[in-house]
């Protein structure tokens, strides 16, 4: 079956509106590129949602750098056939002018939220995250919304967005899918070369290995961090930009482990930057 | 007839559900202290809505100065009564943790919106206005707000927001009360000694003399406001904070007046702070 495609803001909450009686909305909000890792995000909604809407907009308040959001792949045909499979009922695919008709003056300020980890790296991202979600969301008004924790930052800046300012939408974080080597599933790894994209794993790897040693017990941040980075293959083609451990709720660094922690990472393969994030519990504890 | 008092999100959502079909859901925010200013904004939204909820909330992270939040008047069983009287059917006065519950780390920017009048004055004011009137809507999810004109820069800064963030709200601005001899109602007023208020309308009549200047084709700000502001009765309890003439849409000020100006003013009468402004039109426009 045909997915529905809906390009402006008044058509959507009018297509939106017919379906609302029919139970929950759900909404994926993606940048399209759509791969399994998406495909996930789908699925949860249709098994929860009566009407399940995707959106996708490359949004350009988000991306630090010009070549990045010029590069971004934008396979719009594909997006709609993958989704007209997954049983997606609605796809909100808005030209930039539609959703910046003017300057915006008004943005979402994430505060200390965006001080560490992709924050630090990507001056102005986490604040074009926040506010085109919530424009996504006045716009849909879903009652539910999915995000994928491979994004453990902009998940945990969304959910705090929702909370601090009482949007009436339930976000559902969905786990992270992998390729059989454990690479992360991401619109970006397709920009590898083959050889790259055989070092790519690599950033998984260390994470496993953080997530070992906190599980043995070891508290200190300083010492599981080195000696996992440690790990990295030496290639040239290979640059750690972060390697951190953060509290789950304000992706606030801690210097010693006492409760779950999300480690987080970000390697650049050649020109392409990765990240990915797994929850690390130390032994006895939930 | 009793208003229904209501100080939890959670029931707050529930009543409103129960009688949005019943038509349009009209908010009139305000930090209570009720004075015929805001009986005309309440007049307003029953004149149009099935439903008129006013919330009462004297919001902390709008105040920049903790002695004006602490001596900002909380006469909640009069204004209880003024809004039964008014035939407002809902009145929503939670406490201040229960809107904010922890920490907030998330607010609104409004940007170049709060350069000038009242936010060079006062930082973080708008910011914290912004913040708190996104919470109501995200609660109340009102189809019309009321605000008044009085508060110019406050009522640009809300259609703003609005708009940049696609929120599905109608915001109707509700022109200035004033008292009989021009000054604008304000529950600021009632901190003025009698011979403080005498001198009050002195603000009111300098706008209204920037306002002719402007009719009369007047073209220099500086000019204008130079001339006008000398007007003031010489009296070491008033103090001008500003006069200035700002565009309507940004509050941003204009060097040379071409077409329809706000002239806004903030006095000092003693230790009360008052606000006022008034559109000006050269002659022959609209």
């Amino acid at each position: 079956m045909a997915v529905e495609l809906v390009e402006t803001i008044s058509e959507l909450r009018g297509r939106v509106a017919d379906r609302r009686s029919a139970g929950a909305l759900g909404l994926v909000p993606t940048m399209g590129a759509l791969h399994a890792g998406h495909a996930s995000l789908i699925a949860e909604a249709r098994r929860s949602c009566a009407t399940v809407v995707a959106s996708i907009f490359v949004n350009p308040l988000q991306f630090d750098r010009t070549d990045d959001l010029a590069s971004y792949p934008r396979p719009l045909e594909a997006d709609l056939d993958m989704c007209a499979d997954l049983g997606v009922d609605m796809v909100f695919a808005p030209s930039v002018p539609e959703m910046y008709p003017g300057p915006a003056r008004c943005a979402v300020d994430v505060g200390r939220l965006a001080d560490h980890l992709c924050g630090s790296g990507r001056p102005g991202h986490f604040r074009g995250v926040a506010t085109v979600v919530l424009k996504l969301f006045q716009i849909i008004q879903p009652d539910v919304a999915f995000f994928g924790e491979k994004d453990a930052q902009q998940l945990a800046i969304v959910r705090r967005m929702v909370a601090d300012f009482n949007v009436p939408v339930r976000v559902v974080g969905v786990p992270t899918v992998r390729e059989t080597d454990g690479l992360a599933l991401s619109s970006r790894n397709r920009r590898m070369t083959p050889a790259e994209r055989h070092l790519a794993p690599a950033l998984y790897r260390v994470l496993l290995d953080v997530q070992a040693r906190v599980r043995a017990g070891v508290p200190d941040t300083e010492t599981i961090v080195t000696r996992a980075a440690a790990g990295l293959p030496a290639d040239e083609r290979l640059r750690l930009e972060y390697l951190a451990l953060v509290d789950p709720d304000e992706c606030q660094p801690v210097d010693r482990v006492t409760g779950p922690v999300i480690a987080a990472g970000a390697l650049w393969v050649g020109s392409t930057r990765l990240i990915d994030n797994v929850r690390c519990v130390p032994q006895g504890q939930v």
